[in-house]
């Protein structure tokens, strides 16, 4: 592969965090007073939970938060196989000795930045143990392999989301974790405000939009009757994109939405119809 | 990530368990004679377990014993994919050669601080099995890989923490650990002391921090009937900060008690019951 | 073995993904609008995902697309073995000091190729998650344990293979992942297409290429009944070429499609029948 | 973390063993004619396993034993992540190379040390394997890996301890092991005994020990009846400790015993009740 | 252990293949075409899979025909342990730094051998995946590790061998694997075939052979009645072999047959009774 | 630990496999005429699977064959966490750079010893799979790691031991493994014989001996009716050896077959009933 920086130039120069900041206002429609809310408990640092459905708007509206509040973001996507070490940070054997190197976590805890766990309950149980500290009162990190207490800096806050629709119980948040965070539910946005952004991010008519959304509706009416999750926003919007590229209607929703969401006949057929109810 | 400090410089200078004093009293709220309990257990250094639910202030008496006690206390997160090697220590490899670290254990073992294990029945058994030979007459801590034993300093004391509530009893302690703790049980405090803790640590009135107390009370019924935990004394004061912020009374219920300990409807339903009946 | 190569000297004096071009145009017929409809979904850059049965063409559709949008492809084979790291790249140990190499993925990100991982559902979790910031507005890729975030190059587009036949649902692609995707479904040529295929790439006459597509239908189907795939395209290819070499046409039949497709004596009694039946 | 000793001066000066031999004697009291038993197995060099209940007295049997024959005693608890190198030993890299560093065992094997395996069935199969040469005739422990065989220096003793009451049947020792033993059986003391250790231990009057040990006594009836193990003569000492410091009886009991040794209601009544017939 | 042998000099001076050549012919005693099919199949280097029981003569047949064809043979006895690496090679640390290594299946594809993966299924997924780009139109093998995309040489060509009698559901080769080779079937030679192979290897009289491939038919009816296999030629051949040296044909039989094959003292009363109707 | 010998002094000055040869006559009472049936297995270099169950003196006659045909014999006690690494060798990291370090079966592979893996069904399929192609007409030992293959030196020969006593099924060898070996079954000696032994190694009269070996009879009979294993001629010999020392015979049998067999109460009281009927 191509990219060889040696492990010392690559941080020098520059604060860690600053690849982290958002410069331009990422675009988030608010369906109602969630950005004051978060507003307050940001105020007080409180540890937030994101719930909601896939593609509904939820990393939308943390960096939408992240650059309204001007602290940069951290995001990490949880998954099962990342260790507490992926998120803390490791020694490193270096041709100097073996270095520390602070985890992206670490990061964010040390230069006061957002720290966004999204999918946390995919994460392994290493995982979720050592944001206990700074979700409390002490608001530490120990960094047991350095013999390091890192003080949260004041502008650190910890995120996560987590999506309830379709996880294991086996899954599920441990109690000592969820008590720890304040949680604001999400959801799609209402009929108009979801046409609307359909409309405005793929440049197609509202009355398009608004056909496409209707499909969505009843789609997501299928939701635990053959269907994981229902047609959300992001696909609709990748609907709108290839009819107005000039791929026919029938076959973008095709495309976009029945081969996407199922291998099931019965639930494509199902789909389908929805789809020529609109598009005949 | 940013902060690389040298192996080799970090550990010069200082006692290495000067990180782990506690400066300042961290609040605690007696509710009966166990500072005086834990005293005694403390001055024959006997093992100590702390049971109760999450969220009850066992950390926080920790802390505070601690702080009165004026030793260091290291406290480690326990969890399923911690190793022995993770609490005992290493040998690492350096431009030097190879060198041993030792574990937080080690070091309290060594320098006479108080070793916190939370949530101790999380971890694996290779951790458990380490701290017999520190919890009977012995008092050592054989460093096998090492070849060497070390003799507790007199000021040590090894405490842990289990939450008896929602084991599995896969996770329980095995029968030749438990015998070798002393048990205190620990709940959440009585009524006038849980209202006037939320008022005190959100700056509230004890109005309001009563009538929060009142919906707690009715949510810990509610445990093993759909409920893993009852809304804890945390959850309470993040509720109150976020009434005090300005954010109306059900919203921050919402937010710090109803979404926050459940996904499923119908608890859900049960939970905002219990808030509409203190804030109409 | 043989080839010594040291690291350093492998990645000089070229484009880091000149290996992955395609120089001559890959064979692919056509059965409908999918060059067009993938290119309108490549002009916009939407992740697509290719679903469909074993050897119908996905892998020769994407090397056609690549040759003909002039764009590098990188090809991946999922495997439950690989790990995030295999993809992104990792940190290696170097004479001179440890080295950061960029994995597939980060290659194809950098520089502008599209990335086909094939058979993703193989894939473990971690390899999934770290495509869904590349499959959103976000567009990119964090290299965590480099701390550096990688903006996709404007050429890059990444492009998934399925089989949604016989996966057992424990390798379904998780909600939040599919709808990341814009799907497409593949599936065995027309007849006759599927024909003049065989012909041209065995260089035997249409009559028998037409007699063993009338194989290969029947034998499809069988599928769910006994097979978990029918006879595909490759290997009716296979058949034709040894028929053309001088074998028997039954004893080819019997080498490329019987005894390669199962082991189970009465599946085996069926499918004889259906080559009986056109080569008496 | 603090102690950084180099690997290379961990080991000079002084023997391997040194820091394994028990200078004073160490407190058991006899309860039958064990003493010799275990000296004529030990005079045959005969593999031993002490079998019984936790806190019984087997790891003070054994220290008692090393001391009276004037031989180091290597104790090594035994857990279900421990490998055969932990065991055995292992090469590890230096500034001056690889170089080869006995585990206990093989120090134990060189040296003429007791080497005693503290609840061996929690080990691994690797470990149990390993020990097999060491147990016949050959009295030999191959370090294949440094392609060497160690004769057991003719003091060297295999002493292992098991406890049959709550073994699950997978964790129970291979019959191709369990021969290779010579077994002693223990118990707690007789009353007498028991309520002398406990006097003697804590310092408190006889009268007072024999009251703990009546509710021990009860107590232990319950096994296999809700309890794993009843209450053992460590805990009564516990028990004695915190009553002569001052600490009510009940309340001592209460976290000596009851909440120590269960967290099931029904059965901490029970426990509670017998405290209570002895403690008006 | 003893040859330490340099990692740099251990492949100067020879082409690294030269050690998979077979000089001398291997015995091989065809019976049928399956020589000619196989040529023929090689002439266009189709990937070839070898269906058949144990002991049948799958490996001697594959050994003669890269004899014949006077091309190196690289065999690799396929487990599940066994990872991706092992086949395609790994970057190992050396002192002159990290260097790459070419494994068996890399050192077949660049130098022209015939690639032989003994037991295919056994081996773990991620092996049979990285056979996928070498086994379709592309006969390449990417070293995703080194970024470079290995063109096969003319020369090679990828032979895997299966065992489809005991196999588990598990352990069946996936869809897409299985339909990238033409199968071979192979089975136990004819009688007399067999009685020729077993006189002439273990230079026995011909009517001695003939009645042990008798017992040989007979056991191998139990075939899935009680036994996994049969005895197969190779049996035959030791029970000649002690025969021949003067041990009692029962007793030989008993050996090489009963005891080698089972433990169930029923089926062992069946095989004993096939061979005292042959050696009364 | 102590014995830090430096890697590459370990190995020189003498031959690699001088540790391994038997210079006294281990003491072996045949009991038929399995010492010729091995002889004639050995003088073809048959591959050779030892039967029996537990210490019935199986490692006993390897070591008494190997001493008889004068030649070296490297013992593996294999196991689950064995690699098939630990059996044939591996780079290590050296300061003079990485080196190879064959393992103990290509010890005896390349200087001609025989190789014994002790309970081989105990060890993971990799290892199983590398014993193959030393086990039929090849005789090679591959070692693709190296690039090297390893011609079986002329006196080298394969050995395996196994107990089809209490093996789970999913312990079984392979049907293809199995049919590379011939098969001698094993088991405790006659009545008179195993009294001698008994007397010859415990020096004891024989009457005494006698007296056990009735007792050991009985046991056996209860074997798959609550004991895995009965009584096994060293466990008579531990007994008899006590009893020589003078300990009590009742106190010596229950320590040495009673509590080392079982821990269940009602097989110890039957097996304290033999003991009884014999020493009253």
């Amino acid at each position: 592969m191509s990219s060889h920086t040696s492990l010392h130039h690559a941080s020098h120069g520059s604060s860690p965090i600053d690849a982290y900041r958002i410069e331009d206002e990422p675009f988030y429609r608010s369906s109602g007073d969630e950005i004051a809310w978060f507003g307050h408990a940001y105020a007080h640092r409180l540890p937030m939970v994101l719930k909601g459905p896939t593609g509904c708007g939820k990393t939308r509206f943390i960096e939408h938060m992240a650059w309204k509040l001007r602290k940069p973001l951290i995001t990490v996507a949880c998954n099962e196989d990342m260790t507490a070490s992926d998120l803390i940070g490791r020694y490193l054997l270096d041709a100097q000795g073996t270095t520390w190197h602070d985890g992206p976590l670490t990061t964010a805890v040390r230069h006061g930045a957002i720290c966004y766990l999204d999918e946390v309950v995919e994460a392994r149980q290493d995982t979720t143990v050592v944001i206990h500290p700074l979700t409390d009162a002490r608001r530490i990190l120990p960094l047991d392999k350095k013999g390091e207490i890192v003080h949260a800096h004041p502008d650190f806050q910890l995120v996560v989301s987590y999506n309830p629709g379709y996880q294991s119980r086996s899954k599920d948040m441990k109690p000592s974790t969820r008590q720890r965070f304040v949680a604001m539910q999400f959801d799609y946005p209402e009929k108009e405000a979801e046409a609307a952004i359909v409309a405005g991010e793929a440049r197609v008519p509202m009355a398009l939009a608004a056909r496409l959304v209707d499909i969505a509706h009843r789609s997501r009416a299928l939701k635990h009757r053959g269907l994981d999750e229902g047609v959300s926003t992001r696909m609709l919007i990748y609907a709108a994109v290839l009819i107005g590229a000039g791929v026919a209607p029938r076959q973008s929703c095709e495309m976009t939405m029945t081969q996407a969401l199922t291998d099931d006949p019965d639930i494509a057929l199902a789909l389908r119809g929805f789809v020529e109810a609109y598009f005949t």
